[in-house]
């Protein structure tokens, strides 16, 4: 059993300052008789003795002072949240009632929960696995259908099931591997059978290569796409900006880095987050200084998936060509689209666009003609980034990869099997494959939950998620 | 029945935007049937089949998709807050999520409920009266402890319990007595016993009283005790404002009013609320502009019912005479404290305190001799201002007046019952009395509630609730 699972009795305020309702939230084995201690039912009958599943009304009292009156729902071991007895206990919602209740509670024996300790001990109890777990603090942050739709399904045992179910069969042959190390004397004694061990590391290999395919669509969905605005300094990347914000003030929120050069604008557009990386005006210059400011503004592509290109359609001949020789042949795997800005002022716009041949080594590049200042064409330019983005509808039912730590977890368990299987084809002694089995196993657990899991992942998984939760 | 009040079934989120979890209220003859709509419960008996105060485990789902699993408590009428058939749902805090609910609730037919619609149900349904339907939102803004049994006793019935007893009895002989009007030929006939009458106009005048002279109190108490820094210019006003709040920084708030000059700051002090009043400095002038200036400090003092008077103790006669003139004539009722500021540049400060024969005339009078720069005596201050402002204890079982429009309705209420009296003695004629106690009932009716309140004075009440209470 792990070192942060402790079976005391744990309270916290579930719900957030300023509501009607306030709901403390109470587990542990003495969760029932703590609470009956503060608490006098108004049909005289205890928390001990009442059914779970049950509501009950009445008053938390401080010696002969009333706190508040409560509704307290009962629930009893296993059939609870976190697997343990457990009260919640429904009061006014004023912070100084709230906080009574909470010193009544630790006055009685509780002590205040860490953030995620609810959730921590239904993983600990068996409720749900760590994958699961994680979805419950994802499904909290959704702000979105996809982002819904995605904890929703990692919540409800998603990629876990089945990553589990081969994990344990991966274990069972590999303890049988080990077991034949026992017995090296006997060199024919094979207890795990190699064919067997070859079908479900290809089956391993095939289900964690499609998960990790997912989290480029899961990621998007999740922090959205990146999309560097990148051009020369009087190009508008500025106005354009602020012309594709403006047309949905309402969900734009701004991300505020480090430095004051990364402010981030992230923005929803017919349901698909795009996050806007702003750069700076990139122009020739023999200033060394300058030259770095520019270099950092290219750096900055490596990040976004979708590049837009602002043109002054007035100077587009000297700006095509800066793009020829300084962006393409930085956007490999990205798409690139071209935005001839100041249409207003220019009538050669549209001869422009189609002079555009030297596009066509780019994959998926576009063009488009607007202009920022008028918001001409900037709805155009909407659609056309979602249609860029082509990100796949996200159901319910499908597995999706939204988290960092999965990711890599799955990439290193990905290269680990990966060296199983060039070991068994090289026919390598069972102690060296049994080594990588048991990292493949290790990352695994990382995701699952298992008897490897350690401390500081769980306390890495736990310190972000919400007190009460 | 009010026009206010619709039998339609509301819906409203009780908690505050970003807990762990969040609870969504249902309220009205189809709560039950609406829920069941929306939600799949795990053991798959449907909520109107089950009993009341139980908790369902299940999913809400909007068509195929699972929006959340949540918690379902059900109350059947007349056993709920609002004496309705009600569910809460309580769901994962996510506001996405609980938007999805509600949007699924109101397409079944639910409405979202205004401000205070469940707490305005729960009157409207005999749960409560009026002044502890108030006590609901007085509870929930409740940040102290003195605050909080104020509130408490309120809703548990404090002084509305006495009111209405007595309001029946008074409304009985109102009635009588008017059913004498319609035989007006038969002089001798008394339906209504004069005495019984007299009897209860004395008691409903003490209570009153008795409750209207609680005010202060609850005023104080609800919203602070009012002090008024008044100085001239140079006197350090300021610094000692600074100083006064600096001790407390955690627990100071601003309270912007409507000009700048308005803005006040509260303070606890040993749990006592005070609410700071800063004036401009007060100096003699020619200008007829500035004058103005001036006059509106000295208005403030009206407000106050502690005048902190702060005197550079370098120039303390002048500013002594000042005062004499100035102020001291508008401090009747007030209790006002001299502080003579800048001890730290000027030895002879004991001295000046001593010497403050003048202020002898005023009642709770006191000075204390302090540097703000140094804070020294600074806390001596504070502690003055607790004794000064002598605010009793206040128990859950006091009945205390603490909200505006209570102690106007008791304080017009009192005035008719002094005129019943009067036309009594006076032998007035029974249609001049009764429309007196007709004045009385409707005044305590706007108390305790009754079938005299009208539409406007509950709307009054009820917007300033918050949404779901």
């Amino acid at each position: 059993m792990n070192i942060l699972y402790t079976d005391d009795t744990i309270c916290a305020i579930a719900t957030a300052q300023g509501g009607a309702i306030g709901t403390i939230r109470v587990s542990g084995k003495e969760a029932i008789c703590i609470t009956d201690k503060i608490f006098t039912p108004m049909n005289g009958t205890p928390l001990s003795e009442r059914k779970p599943y049950t509501l009950t009304f009445g008053n938390i009292s401080n010696g002969g002072e009333i706190v508040d009156e409560v509704l307290v729902s009962l629930f009893r071991a296993p059939h609870s949240y976190t697997g343990e007895d457990s009260t919640e206990i429904s009061c006014h919602g004023s912070s100084y009632i709230l906080q009574q209740v909470m010193q009544l509670l630790i006055m009685n024996g509780c002590r205040a929960a860490r953030p995620g300790e609810f959730t921590q001990r239904a993983f600990m109890n068996g409720k749900m696995d760590l994958s699961q777990a994680e979805a419950v603090a994802d499904l909290i942050a959704s702000t979105s259908a996809a982002t819904h739709r995605m904890a929703m399904s990692q919540m409800r045992g998603g990629f876990s099931r089945e990553l589990s179910a081969l994990r344990e069969k991966l274990l069972h042959l590999t303890s049988l591997m080990e077991l034949e190390l026992d017995f090296s004397d006997h060199e024919e004694l094979e207890f795990a059978d190699r064919s067997e061990l070859e079908a479900i590391s290809c089956q391993i290999e095939n289900v964690i290569s499609h998960l990790v395919d997912t989290f480029s669509v899961g990621n998007a969905i999740k922090n959205g796409i990146p999309v560097a605005i990148i051009g020369e300094t009087n190009a508008g990347k500025s106005t354009l900006l602020n012309a594709l914000l403006n047309e949905e003030r309402a969900i734009v929120s701004d991300i505020h880095g480090t430095t004051r050069d990364v402010i981030e604008d992230t923005m929803n557009i017919d349901g698909v987050m795009f996050r806007f990386i702003d750069t700076a005006g990139i122009r020739e210059t023999s200033d060394a200084i300058e030259s770095i400011g520019i270099e950092r503004s290219f750096q900055k592509l490596d990040q976004a998936s979708i590049v837009l290109w602002v043109i002054d359609i007035t100077e587009a001949k000297a700006q095509i060509e800066t793009l020829k020789d300084k962006v393409i042949p930085r956007c490999e795997g990205k798409k690139l689209i071209l935005v001839m800005n100041k249409c207003d002022i220019s009538a050669n716009s549209d001869e422009l666009v189609q002079d555009n041949t030297f596009l066509s080594d780019i994959n998926g590049s576009e063009t488009i003609s607007i202009s920022a200042k008028d918001r001409k064409g900037v709805a155009e330019l909407q659609e056309l980034l979602v249609k860029t983005a082509a990100l796949p509808e996200v159901s319910q039912s499908d597995v999706v990869v939204s988290n960092v730590r999965h990711y890599e977890a799955l990439t290193h368990a990905l290269e680990a099997i990966h060296r199983v299987q060039n070991g068994m084809s090289l026919g390598l002694s069972g102690d060296l494959v049994s080594q990588d089995l048991r990292e493949c196993l290790f990352h695994l657990a990382e995701i699952v939950g298992g008897e490897i899991t350690n401390d500081e992942v769980l306390g890495n998984i736990f310190k972000n998620f919400c007190i009460g939760k």
